[in-house]
């Protein structure tokens, strides 16, 4: 195509049919394609390492422009290096500093994004948005992305466990709405996903907790293996030995990320809604509206999937061997088995709200052994109740003395 | 797929590969199919046409649900015979009344419309929100269900002229944001659009003209047979007209939409910036911005086309004859062709914009004889200030005495 002029076709062709009145149909058919690159890399804020330059189209030389979202706690811990990096690579960077609590997470944000992009009056196709923060900013700059002129290219640079091996690395994006949790969104992939795990090192034990959910929630439902990996190691998960990612942690944190992306993959506009990921999600939303003080949201999705292991139990899907690893499991990770709130009242309460989300059934996720999935539609309240007691019978047992 | 039950593999197989640290990257691949109709009916609001109530998945018995969002005015005209179809049909309606000019174009009305979803509780695949008025309502409702729940399905009932040919057949969504046009939206495709030109009939004549714009603008990028068929039909084209649908009108209509979507299905998500239907649409954005009192939107477009039709024939893409005829089509239309804010100077700040819209290169569309179209990227200012003065000069001959 030259620079200066394209010629089009001048005549109408065959293919240009026009119907006649009255009672005539156009078909309108088209296929989107959408490819996206998940990278864990190591240092990436170091000068040396190319990658976040390349993703922005900084060459050293040509002052690229880009838009870089930073979240405040991360700033304040790696907003100079980020700074010298972008300088090394002699890069034209607009920044952004947003608070990325779950508080946070609302339209009016999404908003001041695209403000600032406006303002700076960013290209639409070759100049980038790069967020760099949790899971909260990868939503919210997302859906300012996905809606700025209809679309623009952005990187994402999750910098939590829980963004590094689930919301960094799918194509959601989406903002709380009145009392609905992420009621509103796109579905609009970025460029690139940059994984440092070397941001891990300064996130606290309990956040780190909310990512190991969705870890366990990974193993649960599809890699046997990484169940077995984190039994063995989970004592072990940190901070620092995230941070350092030595054969085993890189093991887990892969392993985490490729069964996601290996379900999210054929079903990236969630045209299915028998989602094996939606483990732990279906009663989670509830409970996180409800818990005072609040829960994370790794948290909450432990709660559920205790109640899930329970429920799999009840069914035979999981021996009791099965079920009480499961447990254990997700106790060691430190994470919560029960909450006050989390009551048979809202466990039928959520599964209300999941089935309106699921277009008007169940489709509730539950192991079938560990490392398998199977979706059931007819868990009764009974069948909640039950579950529920299963799981305060466990957890009273194994919080007694001597344990 | 059972209705209560599916079992999914269990093992990973050996496409899940897992990389290791460091440098190891995942690739996305995925396509999105995307499928639409547009159509074309008479007696949309006739209980005997199905059409609608088809197009909702109302059967006559069941009590389907559906939200439908209706512009004000469309409902003091149609509204009962609206609510007469649905209630012969059984539907479930929530109604939502709203307003439709382009000064509520605006983020706060997306939301409203979030708001009714969220409380009738809609189920998020089966339930649709039906949208009945112009091309801006189309644009808000289109945006608030692409938004909710990242995707809910809804039906497009244009009921002016620009909408049945425009906005009403393409996928964008979109409101204005700050001064800017159109600066948030979505790509979110209908699954049906029923047109009916029954509407017309209430449409006034100076919206008919802001329609004609868009068909005229077809015309002159790709359809030569339209183009003379509007200048034989023009004198005689109305509200009345339009809604009695006989052969030429009909025919106007056709090809207008058919023409519209050939060129959008190719290009549905603009992957391509240089497009053809853009034509008209480079200064008119910064015109419709400043002129006060407000001008349609196919007002601030017939007097960007006469400019471009003008630098047209500065380069000899179109003869001084084509270039008259094409003036004199507009004109005839009852549309402008010249406006006093739009001087020399407005069209270098809209270019410059349309420049920036169009990722830094001007791919601006001008006709290559009447009927084709060619693609230009080094249009000057005083390119542009030559091509005002000719439009000027044309219209201080065409409005002098004895004309």
């Amino acid at each position: 195509m030259s620079e200066t002029m394209t010629t089009r076709p001048s005549r109408l062709t065959t293919a240009f049919d026009i119907p006649r009145a009255p009672g005539l149909t156009w078909y309108v058919q088209a296929q989107q394609p959408v490819g996206y690159e998940v990278s864990l890399t190591r240092g990436l804020l170091s000068p040396a390492n190319p990658a976040l330059a390349k993703a922005v189209g900084a060459d050293g030389r040509s002052g690229t422009r880009a838009l870089v979202v930073v979240d405040r706690v991360v700033d304040e811990l790696y907003g100079t290096a980020l700074r010298d990096y972008f300088t090394a690579w002699q890069a034209d960077v607009t920044w952004l500093v947003m608070p990325g609590d779950e508080e946070t997470k609302a339209l009016e944000q999404v908003v001041e994004v695209t403000r600032a992009m406006t303002e700076m009056g960013i290209l639409r196709r070759t100049e980038r948005v790069v967020v760099v923060g949790g899971g909260v900013l990868m939503d919210v700059v997302g859906m300012a992305a996905s809606l700025y002129r209809r679309g623009a290219p952005y990187v994402r640079v999750p910098t939590t466990l829980v963004g590094q091996v689930d919301a960094g690395v799918g194509v959601k994006t989406g903002v709380n709405h009145g009392t609905h949790k992420n009621r509103l969104g796109t579905y609009f992939a970025p460029e690139v996903t940059l994984i440092d795990p070397e941001f891990l090192r300064t996130v606290p034990a309990r956040h780190i907790a909310n990512g190991l959910a969705e870890i366990i929630k990974m193993a649960l439902i599809k890699d046997a293996d990484l169940f077995r990996l984190l039994e063995q190691t989970v004592a072990d998960i940190s901070s620092d030995t995230l941070a350092d990612c030595g054969a085993d942690m890189s093991e887990v944190v892969s392993r985490a990320i490729a069964g996601m992306l290996d379900e999210l993959e054929p079903n990236l506009w969630e045209s299915v809604l028998e989602r094996s990921v939606d483990y732990g999600h279906t009663f989670s939303p509830s409970l996180e509206l409800r818990a005072d003080p609040p829960l994370l949201h790794g948290e909450a999705v432990a709660v559920d999937m205790a109640v899930c292991v329970a429920l799999a139990a009840g069914r035979q899907y999981l021996s009791e061997s099965e079920a009480h690893r499961a447990l254990a499991l997700i106790a060691a990770a430190g994470l919560p088995l029960t909450h006050p709130v989390f009551t048979a009242e809202l466990l039928q309460v959520g599964l209300a709200d999941a089935v309106k989300h699921r277009d008007g059934m169940q489709r509730l996720p539950l192991t079938d052994g560990i490392g398998s999935c199977v979706f059931v539609n007819d868990v009764t309240a009974a069948e909640l109740a039950r579950a529920l007691e299963y799981v305060h019978a466990y957890t009273d047992r194994t919080d007694g003395p001597g344990q």
